[in-house]
């Protein structure tokens, strides 16, 4: 048994969920914030047999890569057409901090 | 040294954190969502000498074990009346989802 | 590769935060209650690797450690100026709970 912590953006966080539960794996989600990627994070505890790992692995890369994203220029409201740019712009999304851990004993009651 | 990371219902948390204070162990509590349990569960993580990791999972199981209960009905507002069950229904509730983990170093400054 | 579990308290949060940030550590946060100290209190989860734990526990004492702090009384408004004590006052403040947990795999994506 061992637990997977990862650590993805919100933006990614619903998709990873639903990807989940669709291969039949159990996660528990904290609201969490800061440091390891840009602010509103997601935090999942996933428990799984050790045979299982590299599968929970692949979903969350499946679903959370680190990925560039073009975003469609938002015009400018009011002044500061200067800064504005009139083609999209690209943007980096997403990535995944993960930890695998060991597990003793796993129960449920 | 252990790190006990139990998943329990809402609706079984603090009588939890009143049983693991009753028997002196200590308990921070993390909101959590989803996954091993229906939404709007409470994530205990329990800090615990390896001698007494039998007791705390004791506790847990003692105050948020699976079981069926009892409801009453609630008489239906206006419409729907042709759903209205007389008599007490069976829902299932409580649950938890327990991971012992090893700690190779525990300090409090 | 260890996982740094850090429960301290709200007080302590920010400037702790900070100066992980400016020793290259990366961590993240989230929002918990009860138990190790008094309510209200952040667990942070700090991935390091294994000869930078020392580094990350001194960081974590040196913005958390237990200590009395003088609190410059607040004049009472309306009634019980019988209780009130015109001198600063010692309250205990900080603390931190920390667990070091040992990491079989850590990926980035
Ligand atoms: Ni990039
Ligand atoms: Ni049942
Ligand atoms: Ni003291």
């Amino acid at each position: 048994m061992k637990l997977v912590l990862a650590v993805v953006q919100d933006k990614d966080s619903q998709r990873l969920s639903s990807a989940l539960v669709e291969n039949n794996f159990r996660a528990t989600k904290l609201a969490s914030t800061g440091g390891f990627l840009k602010a509103g994070n997601t935090t999942f505890i996933i428990g799984t047999e050790d045979e299982k790992v590299d599968e929970v692995l692949e979903i969350i890369k499946d679903n959370c890569q680190h990925r560039e994203q073009l975003v469609a220029p938002v015009s400018p409201m009011g002044g500061n057409a200067d800064s504005y740019v009139p083609y999209p712009v690209e943007v980096e999304v997403g990535g995944a901090t993960v930890f695998v851990v060991p597990v003793e004993q796993f129960l449920q009651f």
